[in-house]
């Protein structure tokens, strides 16, 4: 099906790319020990030196903003592609040479989007180790014409649900700009115990340090704090969907019994941050039990498309999301328009 | 509405009690330091030391296998429950006394069970610390007419994805009982960084917990070893069910490129071992459209009612799980015959 058939725009939400550069910069990390991440490091010790088929295209494909990448999208239908620097970007760098390398890459980016305005669109990667410059390059790539943020959860095991980095909010919410917390494999101690079965990766461990962070954002409060924030997560929500009901009565629960220093009144439940502040786009899940649930328990216009490029490089998985039991209308919500509205695509 | 007005009987298939001794087991536990399990400290220094009203009730309902229970059960509409040692069970218990308490809960469970044989049925706590005594008492516990096993998960942070534990696993598939693993808060590793914001409890760590555990136990082959062994999981799978496209995808590509040592190939797909090797119960998932994804996602067959009394004695719930919307005769599944098949009820 070539555009002209289609009644819409598939536009890809959470596409990843790297400058080569931060391949050496990660090897160098590795080498030295230069961060205690367990997680990170057998992720990348993988991606970097494995010769299996997938960790070789994955290398190439990441390092391409121009013919290739565009042939892969054609390939699989895909008329625009969100594009981000890949997790776990310049989190695991030395603070000042994450905010070298941030705007290193954000005008790398920037220059893409420029060659290919119809094809390509793209977010601000930012080095939450200073939130300051963090929001000053915030407003730089925004300046640019980026879409929105990046932040690949924890910060070599921090979370942001600390006002130190309110300047990050902040800058996303002055702006009305979406702030995408992408995966990443999680924080120290929750890393080891899954390891030894290869859980620590995308196949589980990032929803668990993703969805993790998210709650433990949304229970600090910063959504009280910041409430025009807009937040995109991806994989379906990291499964936060699917436990609404649960996540509000056990809140409330432990509000009531006052048992956490961490823990105190919020303005509304759970679930209506939730509703109300995040989006969540389908990478990774080209299922339409779990879509169709998602458009169910969030709304129509929360759910928006994605495929992972080039992680997850399945050109069939376009189909598969297209098998959800959903009108014309709401195909082209799916696919485009919720993307425009989020994102702010013109 | 009276049983007389139901064309079935509710059975609740994960409802707790507690011999009034393990509180003063657990107290010396936590008072001395016994164990490296912050989760397991904190959990029980709430329940055991809070006045608030929630764990005021708890206390006391667990304890309680006769009138009180009953008059709950009557006053939410409940016609049987399926009751279990509550969590941690006596897995924070050192080995020897482990073993003996075990012995005496279950004892205490089956002569409550023999005092109101059509309103309790049991599962028989063991002591993972020693799996060949487990397996003992899980044929003792059966010879004594209890309908199941159950283990709460990691025992002082360890899984059961190592062969020393299979001496448990082949005595539940010897006797086709179906073992329960219910939640407990997360190994040490993973429950610090949740704590903070409360997270490391039944609100979520719970669940992270039990799918970790769940997923291990499938991709370290105990399915392909024990085929027929049957496991139960609450709160609607743990989210497991929502997984399933990308825990095939990712374990696939996981396998493919040969990256962990403890990640081999299977005979079947992990979501062949989730529709064949497990059922759920809707414990704390009082929820349609979490109930009916699953049952979309599992089969009818494989979803089980469950309240979670006492921890969530919220009568109302049973209005909100009888809210899904599937036939009379899959409603009498849920809450009746699922449970008769799993549990051997007669």
């Amino acid at each position: 099906m070539t555009m002209s058939d289609r009644a819409y725009k598939r536009i890809a939400t959470e596409e990843a790319f790297c400058p080569p550069e931060m391949f050496d910069i990660y090897r160098r990390i590795i080498a030295n020990n230069e961060i205690d991440d367990p997680g990170f490091v057998s992720q990348w010790r993988y991606f970097l030196e494995s010769d299996s088929e997938r960790s070789v295209f994955v290398r190439e494909a990441l390092c391409d903003l121009g013919d290739k990448r565009i042939a892969d999208m054609d390939a699989a239908g895909i008329d625009m592609a969100i594009i981000a620097l890949t997790s776990a970007g310049i989190q695991p760098m030395p603070g000042e040479e994450a905010v070298e390398f941030a705007a290193y890459s954000n005008d790398r980016l920037a220059a893409a989007i420029k060659q290919h305005p119809t094809r390509f669109a793209g977010l601000t990667a930012v080095a939450p180790q200073d939130p300051t410059k963090a929001a000053l390059e915030i407003e730089r790539g925004h300046g640019m014409g980026l879409k929105g943020v990046i932040i690949h959860s924890h910060t070599q095991n921090k979370h942001m649900d600390d006002p130190s980095y309110y300047p990050i909010f902040e800058a996303c919410q002055a702006l009305d700009t979406p702030l995408y917390i992408h995966p990443n494999t999680p924080v120290k101690g929750m890393a080891e115990p899954l390891m030894e079965r290869g859980l620590d990766g995308s196949i589980f461990g990032f929803a668990v340090e993703t969805s993790a962070h998210v709650l433990k954002l949304i229970i600090s409060g910063v959504f009280d704090e910041f409430p025009n924030l807009r937040v995109v997560v991806g994989h379906c929500g990291e499964a936060i969907p699917f436990w609404l009901y649960r996540l509000d009565h056990m809140h409330n629960a432990m509000v009531k019994a006052n048992r956490y220093e961490g823990v105190k009144p919020l303005k509304k439940k759970i679930s209506d941050y939730v509703r109300e502040n995040l989006w969540i786009t389908t990478s990774g899940m080209a299922w339409a039990p779990a879509i169709e649930f998602c458009q169910r328990v969030l709304g129509m216009d929360r759910v928006l498309y994605a495929m992972d490029y080039p992680y997850q490089y399945v050109p069939a998985e376009v189909g598969y999301t297209e098998a959800v039991n959903i009108s014309p209308e709401e195909m082209k919500m799916l696919f485009q328009t919720n993307a425009e509205r989020v994102f702010g695509l013109t």
